[in-house]
Formats: C-alpha cells, sequence, structure tokens
C-alpha cells in the first residue's frame, strides 16, 4: 500500500531483509536495545499469514529474542505487535531494565522516573550495538 | 514457583489448559474480548521454552487470534508478552476497537476517552461470550 509507511523500502534502521520480513534498529531514547521485526507484505494479523510465514517469524523473533539476552543481559525482554496506529504487522522487542523510565509498566504507558544517567545509558547503547552486529550475523542464514 | 500468582491452579477465569499452556478469559473492564496464555511452566522468556512447546504457543495464539477475528471482528488484535510485574511467561490476545478507551495506543496506555455506551459494551460482552465457547471447542483437540 503506497501510503503506508511500513512499506516503503529501504526503512529507517533497518539491518536486514528478506523477502518476508525486515528488521529495524529501533534502539535510542532512552531505550536502547529495541528491534522491530516488520512483515514486508501489507499483512494487518498474524493469522494472515500462511503458516509458513507464520513459522518464519516465530523463528525470527526467537532469534532476536536470544541473541538480546545473550548479549544485553536485560531484566525482562517484552514482544509485542500492536498495530492499532499502523495496521501491518510488525513486532516490538524490547530490553527492559529494572530501572529504565517505565518498568515494570509498558513502554507505552506512562514514565515512572526519569531513564538512566549517562553511564548506565552508555554502556547499555554499547551492548545494544552489539547485540545488533551479532543479530546481523544471526539474520545472514535467513537472507 | 509457589510465590508465583500464575503458577496456582486453577487460575480465576481459567477456560482451557493442557500440560503446557492453560488459557484464561481476561475479558471486562471496558475490555470485552481478552485472552491470556499462560505457560504452565515457571518460564521467563518465551526462547526459555523447548522449540516443540514454543510452536504449540504459536498455534495456540493462532488459534486463539482466528478466533476471535471470526466472531468479534475486532478493528485490529494485540499480541503482547511482557512480564515484567509477573515474570512468568503469558501472552496477552486482546480485541481492540476504534472506539475503546485506549485507542490507537496500548491499553497499558493512559484512557483517551471514556469506554463505548452501554448498548455498544453489552453487544461487545455477547460476542465475547460467544468467542469464548468457540475457543473451547477449538481448543479441544490440543487437550
Amino acid at each position: 500500500m503506497s501510503d503506508c509507511p511500513l512499506c516503503r523500502q529501504p526503512q529507517p534502521g533497518e539491518i536486514w531483509r528478506n523477502k518476508n520480513f525486515y528488521v529495524i534498529d529501533a534502539g535510542g531514547d532512552g531505550l536502547p536495545g529495541y528491534i522491530r521485526l516488520v512483515c514486508c507484505g501489507h499483512v494487518k494479523e498474524m493469522t494472515g499469514l500462511s503458516q509458513k510465514v507464520r513459522l518464519e517469524m516465530l523463528e525470527l523473533l526467537t532469534v532476536i529474542e536470544r541473541i538480546m539476552i545473550a548479549v544485553m543481559a536485560p531484566d525482562k525482554v517484552n514482544l509485542a505487535s500492536l498495530g492499532n496506529m499502523v495496521p501491518h504487522l510488525h513486532w516490538h522487542i524490547i530490553a527492559r531494565w529494572a530501572d529504565d523510565a517505565y518498568f515494570p509498566d509498558s513502554i507505552w504507558s506512562a514514565p515512572r522516573r526519569a531513564a538512566p544517567d549517562g553511564q548506565t545509558m552508555r554502556q547499555r547503547t554499547e551492548l545494544a550495538a552489539r547485540m545488533v552486529e551479532e543479530l546481523k550475523r544471526a539474520l545472514e542464514p535467513f537472507s
């Protein structure tokens, strides 16, 4: 769909793409370690995918979550497919820490506190950059 | 874990259970059409499941989303596995409408408006009850 922002390519922050999915580094703004997995086709809901592509989706989510945990060791990983604003299937995979601005609420909730200080944030931003590099390598076989 | 609220059984609102997962009717309070899929084991992240059980998870999510759409025809389905408050793997599967209190934000965001009026809500609550009955039948083969 020509007016859908997730149908455009390439996407800002795009780190990988195959014929079914692409991956975005969406980190920044107090939330380092934030990846988006987006369906290439303009599909609204997960059940709009073929079973084969839905299984690929799960495999990609699994790879992303595993690498996020292995490299960043967050307190929790959050996974969400909402799409109320842009009804084009996309997953948020977000590293969460007990001291981030929103914890234990969702990142779409009102913040509870300021983001962690510069030193903590710099460390996590470095880890996020390493995670993205690991992820690019891990996604290679799916290309 | 004895102090984990999601490890207890049976759970309030429980509509189905097998050895790996259980399903909760979590509808109400302005959000009719709200299902939770919960892992029976005290597993924190999706990648903590075996591949076999993770595939079962996807199959169950798919069944739930399909029946939610078929019976309730919401404007959007929201899927989320957060677990920041209770780090025991559970999925929220939520029917969303453009006139619900939070749309297009997440249901964990600040409300934008009052929930729809009594008539609309009564219709949706009826649809949600039908959805739950359909779901029980559809989950039977997974028992």
